[in-house]
């Protein structure tokens, strides 16, 4: 497979990047071709904004965005990341989290690449979640947190990290198609004594030699399991469940 | 009452700007005191990066962070974004939702004025959840979203708006010790009709004019209902939720 990883973290020398290392590794070392964008590396410009398009004849800013992406007047930076993505086979988003979601730098990652056109469009029949620009691809997220595990569980004080993962999941990477992978989860980050990075790092190394097996999460397909308010149909939610769990067959 | 708008929108001409402007108008004619914070405005930095710190011993981005708190060497911008959040009494962030959570450009601003020290810590009895920094404040959400209402309904394939809004007003708001009031919403704004506009507007004025008497939010406190685990406590969860909404009484 072709897998592209898209990295974002400030410290050269972190947990971060050794998991990235580690990651790398075993993929090269299944036989997998892998590419690395490294936000903090590449000065990633993370504010979308009006300097990302050619001359639109459109003023307000999300229409000014499909102007220019019909055009073909987007920034050189963005098209580069949009190509790196059509040509992956698993898609594998890095990061710290940090306020229960990702890095700004990476946010504005999504904000420019996704762009109307590209990533979404504003139309009521634009495929969305299940569909979309990255149909067939595979995606997985890697997330290390500060947090205990047991703060991020079920009953934890910051929600469940697959009710924190959810807007990116499966609002971000399952709205433009693809496939997610089960995410990769090291908790207690912040402080890690040697025990807890070779776990780390041990989660790591299976994981990514099971890229090619591991089932996907079961969310629902818009195409298939919604009315057309976009409202789930009756009775498809899991017994007993309220809230983002809904989506997930 | 002293209140300060935090504001992420790109066009200076956008629905966003006029609901922000419809605010400001109310506000003061209630007698209030505004201040705002136009990011875009102001070209604020977005990405979390060693710039902002003076030189620390320590490497590792989020203990350098603290360690520049602690000695007072912040950068002058996050410094200034900090006053003005410990002067006023309601703290409002107005944005476009995009992907289901705030601009980069915001998200930044969070990243950046909320730093270790500051908004958070990382010890054990940090008070955090109902306690912190910015306790005694009120905080809420203005946002608009491209979707329609149904899609982010209770079953809409969004994720409710409620839940898609909880990392944020939960994890932010919340957490550094603010109540948070209920969120204004406003959808459809892609494609706003003049009465659509005219009822976004008179919701934008008619919460306004009552953010001193809006009961919050009923996040529950971590040092009142979770354990030492920072789980919530049996039985304290609304039956037959699961989901973020377990920790709203």
């Amino acid at each position: 497979m072709k897998i592209h990883i898209v990295y974002a973290h400030p410290h050269t020398a972190s947990l971060n990047a050794a998991l990235r290392d580690e990651a790398v590794r075993t993929l090269e070392g299944s036989g997998h071709a892998v590419t690395v964008s490294d936000l903090y590396a590449m000065k990633w410009k993370a504010v979308a904004d009006y300097d990302d398009f050619g001359p639109t004849e459109e003023e307000r800013f999300m229409f000014a965005a499909g102007e220019a992406w019909e055009k073909g007047e987007i920034a050189a930076d963005v098209k580069e990341e949009q190509a790196k993505l059509l040509a992956a086979d698993l898609v594998v988003l890095q990061f710290p989290l940090w306020w229960y979601t990702v890095p700004a730098i990476l946010k504005g990652w999504i904000d420019r690449v996704f762009t109307n056109g590209f990533g979404y469009g504003t139309s009521r029949d634009w495929p969305r979640f299940g569909d979309g620009v990255l149909k067939g691809r595979r995606a997985m997220v890697v997330v290390t947190t500060g947090a205990a595990e047991s703060h991020l569980s079920d009953r934890g004080v910051n929600g469940s990290i697959d009710d924190l993962l959810f807007p990116l999941q499966h609002g971000v990477l399952f709205y433009t198609g693809m496939e997610v992978l089960p995410p990769v989860v090291v908790t207690g980050a912040a402080v890690m004594d040697e025990a807890g990075f070779a776990g780390a790092t041990e989660l790591v190394r299976i994981r990514m030699a099971a890229v090619a097996e591991t089932a996907p999460i079961a969310y629902r397909r818009q195409a298939d399991d919604y009315d057309d308010a976009k409202r789930l149909k009756p009775g498809l939610e899991p017994a007993g469940t309220t809230g983002f769990a809904l989506h997930i067959a």
